[in-house]
């Protein structure tokens, strides 16, 4: 008459002995980690007699209403939860078998991540997910639920997210799911320790210093120069270098505030990522003193920009130049950008952030030639190194002035009467105080790939930007927002329904041409098969843009795209 | 004579047949995965020959330079390397290997952390670790390494880093390794994904949402309040509640920035976090328009201090109170700086990094009466409830505050023509574009302990820190700094060696007791059997700070660390 339900399968089993008709006595080996008994009829859902093990005094159950001779099911739900895990006495089992477990479920995600066949998502909308799914709830109970349920729980929140792995996911500047990467990020996790001193993270610190000497001398700075940090993503990365900039010419900000300063003024083209704009602001500089400098499709024409506002009495001090813009993937032209700085002792910055990847890549890095004159560059391995988020830097050419800019000398953090060296105490020179360890994961897939190996991954994608350039050249039912080559991975197009084939240019072929990329982005999100996004830029209506950073996109999944676009938008 | 090295076991055996002595011919099933043979002498480390397989056309070598006759064995090393993993094809047998592996080291890692018999760390100087101890080379290499050197790597840097989830480990604020928190972590690095927009993080949007609703419940909002956001760490949560705070006042910062607005002023007490002063100078307000608050040790006393400042014709703005300082762990009285924020029209924020916790407790939620009144709170879950770093909340009272301050509307990452609800795109309310998520792990750990359960473990800290207390209160070769019952977990004190035990107060006690502190935390480095820190607060000279956030630690630990301190000062 006993049978187990599969909770059981943690502890060992009951046993359980009839007394009399619908009265037993259960003897359980491990008392204290029940936290339930019920008994049902044999293959019925419902719940004759619950009882909570807690409420017992004794092992003696005896009020199930159960009818006479029938047969009944005992099923005992053993609280294996997050109190027998390590540190509990004796933990190491269950965790074992819990960590295991969770593998188990994190590589069937991985495995299915990678097949074609498989979805990209299964898209739901807000309320759907929120009334909660196939039992999958989302709100925050006040009693613990069992390790068992928590896995399922890890089950559900996977099935309804987004695989940005997925060989056919084009949505983001960062995707893919490198498996080194993902190594380093268990480890760092793991390890569970911060950056702010040496004392709490040798390893992890001295790992950091060699990445940023390393890409440091990438960029082209001599062995004497350069400085930096592991930033929480590129908009605090490019934060940092106007916070150092104007800290740089004008030290007395830093106690004295904006009140002691000229009107700063400072430059970005307007392609350039928004972070500027909103660091102005968050700076308190104001994000009006950004002067957008008008460019054409690719290249920067602000040769003369900073003498004029030189005129009007403000005082510029910074110039944001783009290596690889969020959507064009456009290159400024640093030679002639350091040329203006130079002359103007103005800051120059390179937002990096998503070009900076090329610099691993021999056929690639003369795309960023005069890189080497920044002041400081943002570079996000997270993006064309396909490193795990988050993994951004900001480099500093200038040596020591992040800790001069940022310090505060909380005594008793950074103490100076360390046992050891303590300018590798990291804490005082960034804005954060505790800070994540981003450096772990990039280092060990340094150790994995190598330059070299970068390298590579950097040409594939480029070449794949360009088997998708070359297929829309030929087909007649795409057209390119650019006509040229792409520079980087970004490849802008826009897809023509047939309804408009033979409509000729004008505003009203715009204005229908602007429906079509969400319409179709609507479609793709429900059939899930593939994913990519779109924009209008300027006077351009909406179109796709298609960037490729994921190692695992292969030329079928590119026609995939194609033929998946043109599929979903033939009516329209 | 064939010997297989243990990097074969991810391949087929080699074959190798004798032609003449000391020359072979070797045929390899896997050609493309090899990349390096050598021959030894048996039961020598030496290698006689090595050949890189890229450098040869053919399967045979034959330049070995083996004696006649003499036993010798070829070393055959697979590459199997980070190319064989997923999402190469086939890649998902090297994979499960690859992370089962992983797994391996990463619970033997876990396993040994709780184990009392383990050392905290191995310390070793900066220069030592640069060399490489033990063959472990943190430098960064052109060419690939194999998987079998990248787990070498992994458990290399496990084993010369720092076990904050030691039981005796109380160094900082953030300790322990909760098993679900990680679970957590692992996933959201699995899933690896950004948490701009509800298009690539459906479920994590919503956890985010949820929790950040529980928790402005907890902190005592009505329903109608509220809104918030996961920061990286809880200097940037303090940073956004005096942008939001500025911006609130004077809107006009935004686009003008601080040269529009009159002289700020905010306020914090001197026993407030740094970042207060850091976010001052980042914000181009100036550190020294901080007006530090003088304090006795435990309570602020600011009744009339913005009052006071009010008459010089500056303008204050906001007032931080601190709920759980860094160094004593006292709660500022929340209620009447209220009641002067009130008055005076000034924002009240309060950072409750280190004390948010106890909000989870029953018993010790009274400590932060008031908070309910605070315009924003940062809280820290990574803190005093476990969760694995980095997980900080800010949470800001005005619906739509965050939002209208920092948004710049990127319509190339926030359409607005999307298919679904695009409020629940967070990217545009945040400072960050990308965002890790950091709210999963949190909500995980919330469904495994429930409300209650967090409650508990909070709870048993503080009774660890009283159990501290009372024994330090028993013993004449301690002393506390404080002489009342610790409010949090934090417990300051002395250790009087023998030699100052008869000396009387004074300038020459007070600087050789200053000596002790430092003197007996770099032999803890040295002896790695535990972590604790000290410093120097206002007057008072060098001392411990024990904190208790690690679920790991019991009485026994607490007991080890006091006999241990005693041990390494004896001689003092």
């Amino acid at each position: 008459m006993l049978r187990a339900s599969k909770e059981l399968a943690l502890t060992e089993q009951p046993r359980m002995s009839i007394l009399q008709n619908c009265s037993f006595t259960l003897q359980f080996f491990n008392l204290d980690k029940i936290i339930r008994c019920f008994f049902t009829r044999e293959n019925h859902q419902e719940q004759l007699h619950c009882i909570s093990w807690r409420e017992q005094t004794a092992g003696q159950l005896t009020s199930c209403q159960g009818e006479d001779n029938q047969s009944l099911m005992v099923c005992v739900c053993v609280c294996v939860c997050t109190t027998d895990l390590l540190p509990a006495l004796g933990g190491e089992d269950v965790t074992r078998g819990f960590l295991q477990e969770l593998l188990h479920i994190l590589l069937g995600y991985i495995c299915k991540s990678s097949q074609r066949s498989s979805k990209v998502l299964d898209f739901h909308h807000p309320h759907q997910l929120k009334e909660g799914l196939e039992g999958f709830s989302l709100d925050l109970p006040d009693q613990p639920e069992t390790l068992e349920q928590i896995l399922v729980d890890c089950r559900d929140t996977l099935k309804y997210g987004v695989k940005t792995a997925h060989p056919r996911f084009f949505n983001q500047l960062s995707s893919g799911l490198d498996l080194i990467g993902l190594a380093g990020e268990w480890l760092t996790s793991t390890a569970n320790t911060n950056m702010f001193t040496y004392e709490v993270s040798p390893v992890f610190i001295l790992m950091e210093e060699i990445l940023l000497r390393k890409m440091q001398s990438i960029v082209g700075w001599s062995e004497d120069e350069g400085d930096g940090i592991f930033c929480p993503g590129g908009t605090i990365s490019n934060l940092y270098s106007i916070l150092v900039a104007r800290y740089h010419f004008y030290p007395e900000v830093k106690t004295k505030g904006m009140a002691a300063l000229p009107q700063l003024v400072l430059f970005t083209s307007e392609h350039g990522h928004y972070s500027v704009k909103k660091s102005a602001a968050v700076l308190g500089i104001g994000s009006e003193n950004v002067v957008v400098v008008k460019c054409d499709e690719r290249w920067v024409q602000r040769a003369q920009t900073p003498s004029v506002t030189l005129l009007q009495g403000l005082a510029p001090f910074y110039v944001n130049a783009t290596a690889g813009t969020t959507v064009y993937g456009a290159f400024d032209p640093l030679i002639a950008i350091a040329e203006i700085c130079h002359r103007h002792t103005l800051w120059m910055h390179v937002d990096a952030a998503w070009g900076g990847g090329l610099l691993m890549s021999k056929r690639h890095r003369m795309k960023l030639q005069g890189i080497e004159r920044a002041c400081s560059v943002t570079w996000n391995p997270h993006k064309m190194m396909a490193v795990p988020l988050q993994c951004s830097v900001i480099l500093v050419k200038k040596k020591g002035l992040l800790q001069e800019c940022n310090q505060q000398g909380a005594e008793y953090l950074f103490q100076m009467d360390k046992p050891y060296d303590v300018s590798y105490d990291t804490g005082d020179k960034s804005i954060q105080c505790g800070r994540h360890v981003d450096a772990f994961k990039l280092w060990l897939m340094w150790k994995a790939k190598g330059s070299e190996g970068f390298g590579s991954q950097v040409n594939k994608c480029l070449e794949n930007a360009e088997y998708l350039y070359d297929q829309l050249r030929r087909r007649t039912d795409f057209e390119l927002v650019l006509s040229s080559k792409p520079e980087h991975s970004n490849v802008c197009f826009w897809y023509i329904p047939p309804s408009l084939r033979n409509v000729p240019p004008g505003p009203d072929r715009n204005s229908r041409l602007h429906q079509v990329a969400p319409q179709i982005k609507a479609r793709m999100m429900e059939t899930g098969t593939v994913l990519i996004g779109y924009q209008p830029l300027g006077s351009k209506v909406n179109f796709f843009r298609c960037v490729f950073s994921n190692p695992a996109t292969q030329q079928e999944d590119i026609d995939f795209l194609l033929e998946e676009i043109a599929r979903l938008g033939s009516d329209l």
